[in-house]
């Protein structure tokens, strides 16, 4: 399209020509043989990328909010205590999920733009037994980057029974997750993130001892369509190359995902986060270069995906967006409702990250310069 | 594609190339202006396709299933009644899922291919107090039309409150359905039937009454991201062309959706219901003529929207599947899980049934015949 702009957002991302060319592919039977290879293959290729060969992946219609129901329906009972590490409003609203089902929740958080400190959260696993603990990886609210593997060594030491459940929705594929090295239990996310497929999709992987606990269950989850009952065996079926049944399955979408999906394994893991780490230092420095200050309180706990920016002081963030916008670059305004106003954020994943090439990212720090030079700000 | 063979199930239908298109957008904002005036207008013309001026749609990232849960979640408290009219496997479905939110199931059955009378649904509405009503109006597994007109006017009549809930999957822009006129509370659908778009969406409209009913509870939804209470302020916010966010809205789908049902809307939804009348005429009358029986007892209980059809005596069921799929065309077969092997299912519905130019009812008509004579049944 002439007149399509940069899609720099935190999700949706720029997608790549062949993965949206899967979106359009004529009308396909969810049974039909061509299908099931592909899905099988969707399925297959999901545990590699979660680095997670023990694992079981979940892909459905919905998006990342949706995971947040499997995994509070089937993992918690009521009455079950749930420790959230909260570091943005997706983690009040992971909260809110959790509680939804009956989850008895408590929270640890930090000031924005920080992380909770794993001697906090120590404390707080020692309190009491918890059933599940939860981590934002990335929240897109703040772009805070969590620790998830210092996380979850902490939970296997001082409470090896809680489960570990991490929301993955603006890292998976980008940032480092190793789930069966590190022993994740769930690893959720959503199309259209790092995953680089258009919005549609709710993508999780759990681990077997997760499946077991929900096999477990006291009673059945208060949930029909985000049961694990009802859609391992669609999984495990098409995995083995027979259709099944329970809701139709996006077809175009999963199409779609097996495409991206081998184009990561292409390259290999590896290299695709290393990529992200790259793009995201480049983007850090030309803003540290324009005097602008992130909203992650150090590079530690900065996302590699997006970053956070508050506005220069007497800039109203209208002005910058817009002027971005001019310039062919779409980005987003802040989104934490205290701070909202302060700040803006920059997404970069997917192929704006991996194929630099395309200059993306260029793209964004030549617009951002410009409209900090009209503003008089640079 | 060249290899495209026609996909002439029960959904998902053959797309129009224009919808198919705008499944391909380039990476767009949810937030983007074009697009929030896009999921506005798909918010307008969902009302005018249900024929339901006065109703609220509700379109999300998901499948007809998930409107299921939509509608037992939000609608039945745990210990209330509901009356399930069941016309096949969907039914049986649909129960299961009001069961797993509490509600107390009954059903009103009929024989495979029929209905249940009104006077059946009479006594069962006079037994006890129902909080809601259901009924499948094209049973995907049996191709039997229930005649909701006539339940509808039975249940205002006999019993005014109970809300009315139709699954309207197979049926929902291919059917006779006038929403407000007939007085529904909730109409569902999925993209990837007669909505003409690929699988991916959760489609339904509810009645004024129904959302007071749902503010009204006792308790609040033991779900999260089937909450009415979470959707309505984005579909409102999106209708009065503000951007708002619970979840990520299935960008390229809903673009897909509104390219889909403005089309509808330039021909108008009596000539769309008169079309499929007559393609399914078409095709039935080819069946009588080879000499084929159909599921459904009668005309009067037979679906617009696709045919099931008993195999030839003497023929096993994968040689008419084989044959029509070498001549390019795919069928499904039977889905009932007691009658399954003995019936197929073909699907006429959205350009298939609108625009006989292209020849689709045509085609599979010729490859049914070329195939019964290969297997010496004509």
């Amino acid at each position: 399209m002439a007149d399509h702009k940069l899609c720099m957002i935190p999700g949706p991302v720029e997608f790549d020509p062949l993965v949206l060319k899967a979106m359009s592919t004529p009308a396909t039977s969810h049974v039909d043989p061509s299908f099931i290879t592909s899905f099988g293959n969707a399925i297959r290729l999901a545990k590699q990328v979660w680095l997670a060969p023990s694992g079981q992946p979940f892909i459905l219609s919905g998006s990342g909010t949706l995971t947040w129901d499997m995994t509070a329906a089937n993992l918690v009972e009521p009455g079950e205590n749930v420790l959230v590490v909260n570091t943005g409003i997706f983690g009040d609203w992971f909260a809110e999920c959790l509680s939804v089902y009956g989850g008895k929740v408590d929270q640890v958080r930090a000031a924005f733009g920080d992380i909770p400190t794993l001697a906090q959260i120590e404390t707080a696993l020692k309190s009491k037994s918890y059933k599940l603990i939860t981590v934002t990886h990335v929240d897109t609210s703040s772009g805070v980057l969590n620790d998830i593997k210092a996380v979850a060594e902490l939970v296997h030491r001082v409470s090896p029974n809680t489960l570990i459940a991490l929301d993955g929705v603006c890292s998976v594929a980008a940032e480092e997750i190793r789930m069966d090295e590190w022993g994740l239990d769930v690893v959720m996310t959503a199309s259209q993130k790092a995953i680089g497929v258009p919005p549609g999709l709710a993508l999780m992987v759990v681990s077997q001892r997760a499946l077991q606990v929900a096999a477990n269950r006291k009673a059945p989850p208060t949930t029909y369509f985000a049961s694990f009952k009802k859609w391992l065996p669609i999984m495990q079926k098409y995995e083995a190359g027979q259709p099944s049944y329970f809701a139709t399955p996006p077809v175009q979408l999963i199409l779609a995902l097996e495409v991206s999906l081998n184009q990561f394994m292409k390259e290999g893991m590896e290299k695709r986060f290393a990529k992200h780490v790259e793009a995201s230092k480049k983007f850090k420095q030309a803003c540290a270069r324009f005097g602008l200050k992130i909203v992650p309180v150090n590079d530690k706990v900065a996302a590699n995906t997006l970053t956070a920016i508050y506005y220069p002081e007497g800039v109203q963030g209208g002005e910058i967006l817009k002027s971005l916008s001019q310039a062919g670059v779409v980005v987003a305004g802040g989104l934490h409702p205290e701070h909202n106003t302060k700040y803006f954020r920059v997404g970069h994943m997917n192929v704006s990250a991996v194929e630099p090439e395309l200059g993306h990212i260029d793209k964004v720090i030549s617009a951002l310069e410009n409209s900090l030079k009209s503003l008089g700000k640079l």
